[in-house]
């Protein structure tokens, strides 16, 4: 990781920001000692974190948001995080869609994020995207989800604002995920707000917002939108305006307890992460994840007996 | 985890049941004796992974799923992921909704899973409550996912059938998730097949799995329902069991990749787990990361040192 390279990542060389990403995602120790170099760099940007359902239209919103911002002179860069990369680089299809539409211009940087291997780190890779990013010099970073599972529910909260999406008439599982959602909304969107039930969707919504104690005392504003006809959009980026500006208000007067959560977040993900690769790339180890594998496979042995057995023997005898 | 209790597990008393699963939930030791006594009980069920976006009425396919194996005779667990839990406990709220017009019954259990604090271990506790079903002598174990974010997914690779749930029409994002779930479903259902363009969806469908190279040669059928009327629910039962004969006599003639990996996934599942979870009982290690996530918050430190140093350091003496 020499200084001229570093020097290009932090001028915002387009080819430059890649491969420090493409770093983060193999982890390691060039990820480790990039980041290190990184951070002091990082906190100027905002990074806005959008979620929601499958088929709620994150994408085009997500777009038509970068749009915006490009229009309005700022830098913009896109980490989405797919879960489908892993099984057959269907990221990096969407990617090369959207590029085509957006991308292209030197001011919008656009990223879906995959796991390599086996050991995980897609979290940590995601959140440290974002900060090469913002050492990069982009001025609004949004994240966006294709999936709406623990993970990606974790990532979104560690954005200065979440968006959640929402459509009108989600039917019978959102009762199921309203819960979840409320708590990590900092800003709600009805977008396809063209079709019927909006108001109902909105009531509803309201409803259950007007129940929920914040403890920053916020009240999350629903911005109805069209993304597919760029409706709503600039009302969108107000509203996740007003958010930043009451949020950083508040941490002025010391309410940082969210900086806090996400700083153990991201020491945890780094952790487990950390324990896990140590061990594994201990010699025998590889050998010994294989035979067990295959011993639990055809019943012979349990998981937690196997795993005992690593953390015991020296990985160079165990499993034999 | 004394005899006379594994006995009642073994036995299916629904209390012991419960408390078994709560005991994974909360991991460590406990988890780990139960766990080893569990697994050579294990084998005998049917486990079915159902997958889908949110909106997609999986919920109700589900419930319509147990009632035709109840009314067939059979056990039915339904293990239920949900990623609102940690939050506000919207998950227990959905039991007891589910429970009022399917529970009740002694041969269906229903539960969905909760991560507890901030050490993770959901998918892990989500396999073990599976086991522990197994074990009770549950002959159908369903396990449903709310969202479908990557550790969604991967639990539901877990499953001997993994059903995935689309509905007509799902929208711009629907390309976005295709190729993820292309690898992951056995049987792919259309659920609210009485909307317009269940055509277009199931002939988009069909030709991408007619691009698919499955290692195990299967064609996954296509099965439209109305979840609501309880119609093409047998079409499902008789698809999934199909399939399941169809891989246990692949496995029969040596395929048992599958296996292998699965058991490959629990193991380091359970590593990462363990090992963050030793780091942090040791002493003084809670201290360290709440000193150090206050340091990261403030940015006068950067997350990998910080790591670097709870690892290196013994813990009393770190981040002082």
């Amino acid at each position: 990781m020499d200084d001229a390279f570093l020097e290009k990542v932090f001028n915002g060389d387009i080819r430059s920001v890649a491969r420090a990403i493409t770093a983060v995602e193999n982890g390691g120790d060039g990820a480790s000692a990039l980041m290190k170099a990184v951070f002091p760099r990082t906190g100027r940007a905002t990074v806005i974190g959008i979620t929601g359902a499958p088929g709620a239209g994150k994408s085009s919103l997500v777009d038509k948001l970068a749009w915006y911002y490009k229009d309005a002179g700022e830098k913009v860069g896109i980490v989405c995080i797919d879960p489908s990369s892993p099984f057959s680089g269907g990221a990096i299809l969407g990617d090369r869609i959207r590029m085509a539409t957006l991308g292209l211009d030197k001011n919008v940087f656009i990223r879906s994020m995959a796991t390599r291997g086996n050991l995980g780190g897609l979290s940590r890779a995601t959140v440290d995207a974002v900060a090469i990013l913002d050492a990069a010099g982009y001025s609004k970073i949004i994240v966006e989800t294709v999936g709406v599972g623990q993970d990606e529910v974790e990532i979104v909260k560690t954005a200065d604002v979440s968006v959640v999406v929402l459509v009108p008439g989600m039917g019978d599982d959102i009762q199921a995920i309203k819960a979840g959602i409320m708590e990590i909304g900092d800003v709600f969107v009805i977008n396809k707000a063209d079709r019927e039930g909006v108001l109902r969707t909105q009531k509803e919504l309201e409803a259950l917002l007007s129940l929920a104690h914040r403890p920053d005392m916020w009240h999350p504003p629903i911005v109805p939108t069209v993304a597919t006809e760029s409706k709503g959009v600039e009302d969108l980026a107000t509203a996740i305006d007003k958010f930043v500006g009451y949020s950083s208000r508040a941490y002025a007067e010391g309410i940082s307890e969210r900086k806090e959560a996400i700083a153990r977040w991201r020491l945890l993900e780094l952790l487990r992460e950390r324990l896990l690769s140590d061990l594994l790339t201990k010699n025998g180890s590889e050998d010994a994840l294989n035979k067990f594998s295959v011993k639990i496979a055809q019943k012979q042995l349990d998981p937690y007996s196997a795993v005992e057995e690593m953390l015991s023997a020296p990985p160079a005898v165990a499993g034999g």
